[in-house]
């Protein structure tokens, strides 16, 4: 049975669940698993879908921070845990609804996910996963005066960062792959995984946040999948990415390996590294990049980046 | 092959993942799964494990709460999620651990899981499940001027409480059963599940929380278990149970619903109700009343208060 991962990521889905109380945005995760569904009912494939968790764990490390002389602090590993929870809960029912509003006869399963990362990557010493809200110069200034983290400027403003290891494994692979053999969608590896290391025999919870295309890929790697889709908001990955010029449709690992230094830090590089280290990885498999609101064309081929061997 | 139900409650269990950096909190749940590992080792028994959440989700709500005018609120019911995500994290690498330490080769997961509830539930107009931290008189008068809530007195202070509607079924319940005929022991229905509800084909999140004793019974119900154990902070039920009087070793569900109006609502009751509900749904099922610290013991008849038919 054909299988593929499906990362969903980028700021159109994943304030789904970031401001879930306005309809507007439950409407996102609706419209997105809307395309799963149609999909998933013309196609005999084992579907796992994997989402990033960028905007909300940054959000629950702000209220953590907020209130810890009020309310015990949580450790920032297991506000990983929590997003999957929610972010998990609202794809599932969205994607449930798609399945049952189209008499599709298919079930979803979220399965909690445990990424091992190695206790010593040099990651931990250098923070580069952007979470949170975007700040500008004045805004940051004062949240640094009582907040002390490390940041990054992007386009759009100025973004804390932290840590993000390398994915090395996926603690819960047999369950992941025991529900896809009974054909239902699997949500898995929510916002990287809950990022754990192992120390004499037992695993033990790690505070970062890993990259979520690189644990895709890892968990495509993992289940033999043939397809990597990683969904974002863009249509393409561009030559010009910062002027969204030279749109590629089809490009080979080695000819995007070429073009790695040029990419942008944070945004397309880790997807095209993703996909690149995917189809490597393998025979015939290939990955695609493209934008969120055509995640059916994407998933046929039709529209986004291919990248192949 | 046997099935068992597990339901941990209680604050010795919960506040491991509540204030998850002091080791000694961690140590509960370390403590509690090292029973269930012993057991486990030992027996064929299928076992889910359940967990409440209420110290969690209070403290969930505080967060959003006290930091609403800065961070984007979540809604109650995935509020639920984001703890099933913590505790279920907490719980499964301390009991995967505990596997390891002892050399068995088990497997754990743990599975998001939502439970029906009925929109028109009269719960929804008496909020009765208490969460979050015990206030002082003069505390709570301070926080119920910023805070409109509902509460109710509890022996250790003043308490919030929420609606708990009544739990009427499982949606994962097909990819628990598959994870159980596995062999993996399964951490599900966590602080009682996230609750929704179904409206023309759809299903839509219900802020509330559901009972854990009585979400653990529907689970029990519907995979078809002989046991449920729910494990809490006292050793029996006792008839002058205030005064920790007059342990009840073994009773028939005949006789525990003569003992219901004299039973304290909100912490021994919903349990006995529970096993009650549980043991009558079906022939030679056996549920029991135990103390946390003696899990093993519990399951296998040693301790604890036995209800049978």
């Amino acid at each position: 049975m054909e299988k593929i991962v499906v990362a969903l990521g980028g700021n159109a889905l994943l304030n789904a669940a970031g401001k879930q109380r306005e309809s507007s945005e439950i409407k996102t995760a609706e419209k997105a698993m809307a395309h799963v569904a149609e999909f998933a009912g013309r196609s005999n494939a084992q579907i796992v879908i994997t989402h990033g968790n960028g905007t909300q764990v940054g959000d629950e490390l702000l209220r953590n921070e907020f209130t810890e002389a009020k309310v015990p602090k949580l450790p920032l590993y297991l506000l990983n845990a929590e997003t999957q929870g929610s972010i998990g809960s609202v794809l599932e029912i969205a994607l449930r609804n798609a399945f049952a509003k189209r008499g599709i006869e298919k079930e979803v399963c979220t399965v909690l996910t445990h990424v091992i990362v190695d206790g010593k990557d040099t990651a931990f010493r250098k923070p580069a996963k952007p979470v949170g809200p975007f700040y500008s110069k004045e805004k940051l200034d004062s949240v640094l005066s009582k907040e002390r983290f490390s940041y990054v400027k992007e386009k759009k403003g100025y973004r804390r960062v932290v840590p993000s290891p390398f994915p090395r494994g996926i603690v819960e692979i047999d369950a992941i792959k025991n529900e896809l053999a009974r054909g239902r969608v699997v949500i898995a590896a929510g916002g990287g995984g809950i990022p754990v290391m192992r120390k004499s025999n037992a695993y033990k919870g790690v505070d970062a946040v890993i990259d979520k295309d690189l644990a895709s890929m890892v968990l495509a790697n993992a289940i033999g999948a043939k397809t990597l889709a990683i969904l974002t908001d863009v249509d393409f990955v561009y030559r010009d990415y910062k002027n969204r010029k030279g749109a590629i449709k089809t490009i080979t690992a080695k000819e995007a390996k070429r073009m790695l230094p040029y990419l942008e830090e944070g945004t397309i590089k880790p997807k095209v590294e993703a996909c690149m280290g995917f189809v490597e990885g393998g025979e015939n498999r290939v990955s695609y990049i493209g934008n969120l609101s055509m995640l059916k064309d994407v998933l046929e081929g039709k529209a986004g980046t291919k990248i192949y061997k």
